[in-house]
């Protein structure tokens, strides 16, 4: 399977996805899921892969020959806003399923795809979406702050105690990489390395990116500090009252 | 959907279960997801279910009718040890499948129910399992001390830091209301109120069975006070490091 997570709150936009890739347990590699579209000054865009690699790797060869070929569909550099951008990545989507999704469905493979999409074009602010197998897709809102796809439910509770528009890009990124620890805590088949950006609302240019591999100082005090820091609060909470009053249960 | 958990520890076991249900966002209601099989002195079982509530309701429904009968298959009393009580409760929902599994499937639903069963017969130690619609089960050990059902994901990094064989039977209550918290933040269908039984071990009857409501003042510390726990711990964390190293990112 696969994480992602991208973070937008009012000073930017965090976008994370680890890189395992499995097809069975016998087949397991690292794979990049993380794509910049970048021209300085003009846009950022970062996609994040989800689902059957090779639908996804398909999609992101059709948009790198759509712009090589400065094609006016399917060219995330070609769109004047993001929202035409993941249309764009849509429709990248949508061509790989007329190609392949008879095929698969023949082979009882679901078309199995989903693309988180943040970034910015000059002339708006940063935007955030989830795009879907379907080609279609949904924004992130300052009420809905993050998007995640792949294996989303370990690391949701720790996002929604913690991320808030108004939080640092730091504070973002710290939130993105506890909800890494969360879920590789509980689920092998997302692995490191993870790789992060951290973009700055209106610089247009890709300030931030980092590969965080298993032998990161950062990472592991995070992830220690973490867990220490969880043992701590259980150890704050108060003994069940409710067992106390009847008197039928105390630490042993 | 449901969430249910079962801890077994050295001291004895744990047993949690929401109680929201619904078909459809515009039927949803509250049901009892817990039995108990109780005869003081001899056995006490507790079984969690999931899954389709027509099949979990009638896999109950012969458990008692067989009980009622004196019969010796599917009844949970007339098991000599654990293993059997669990085979019984796989072999009511083999039952139940033969009876509504193909209806069901010309209705394009899925034969899908499953239950965590915990508890101890007279003459061996307290044992926890997991029974899949199949009617097959597998046991928790010490090395996985604790099974849950329904909707898992959210709530289990938080069982798998906290969780440890030699906790006190307060603190692995305590592991289960917070796995709830951590649930209920993320997926609204998961909700109170939760029941929940602590069984002592060689107790050999119940002590312990609390329905957690939404008033409740011990839950709703808890709640707070992880919550508060969690901020704190976040707090605490270092600052990116990778991000001051080459200075192009830091707290707006």
């Amino acid at each position: 399977m696969t994480y992602c997570v991208g973070i937008m709150i009012e000073s930017g936009l965090v976008l994370a996805s680890d890189t395992r890739t499995n097809a069975g347990v016998d087949h397991i590699s690292t794979v990049r899921k993380m794509t910049v579209f970048e021209r300085p000054g003009d846009r950022v865009i970062v996609l994040l892969s989800a689902g059957n690699l090779a639908i996804t790797q398909a999609v992101i060869a059709v948009l790198d020959e759509r712009h090589r070929e400065e094609n006016q569909t399917c060219n995330v550099f070609a769109a004047p806003n993001m929202f035409r951008a993941a249309t764009a990545v849509g429709e990248a989507l949508r061509e790989v399923y007329r190609s392949d999704g008879e095929e698969l469905r023949r082979h009882f493979i679901d078309f199995s795809a989903s693309f988180i999409m943040g970034g910015q074009i000059r002339g708006e602010a940063p935007r955030l979406f989830l795009i879907y197998s379907a080609g279609n897709f949904i924004e992130a809102t300052p009420e809905t702050p993050y998007l995640q796809n792949g294996e989303t439910k370990y690391g949701k509770p720790v996002l929604d105690r913690l991320v808030d528009p108004k939080m640092s890009l730091d504070d973002a990124a710290k939130s993105a990489l506890v909800s890494y620890t969360s879920t590789m805590r509980s689920n092998v088949s997302v692995g490191l390395p993870i790789d992060l950006v951290i973009y700055r609302k209106d610089s247009l240019k890709l300030e931030t990116k980092v590969s965080i591999e298993r032998d990161n100082a950062y990472y592991t005090a995070v992830r220690e500090q973490w867990s220490k820091g969880l043992k701590r609060a259980f150890r704050r909470l108060p003994d069940p009252q409710f067992l106390r009053r009847d008197g039928s249960s105390s630490s042993p």
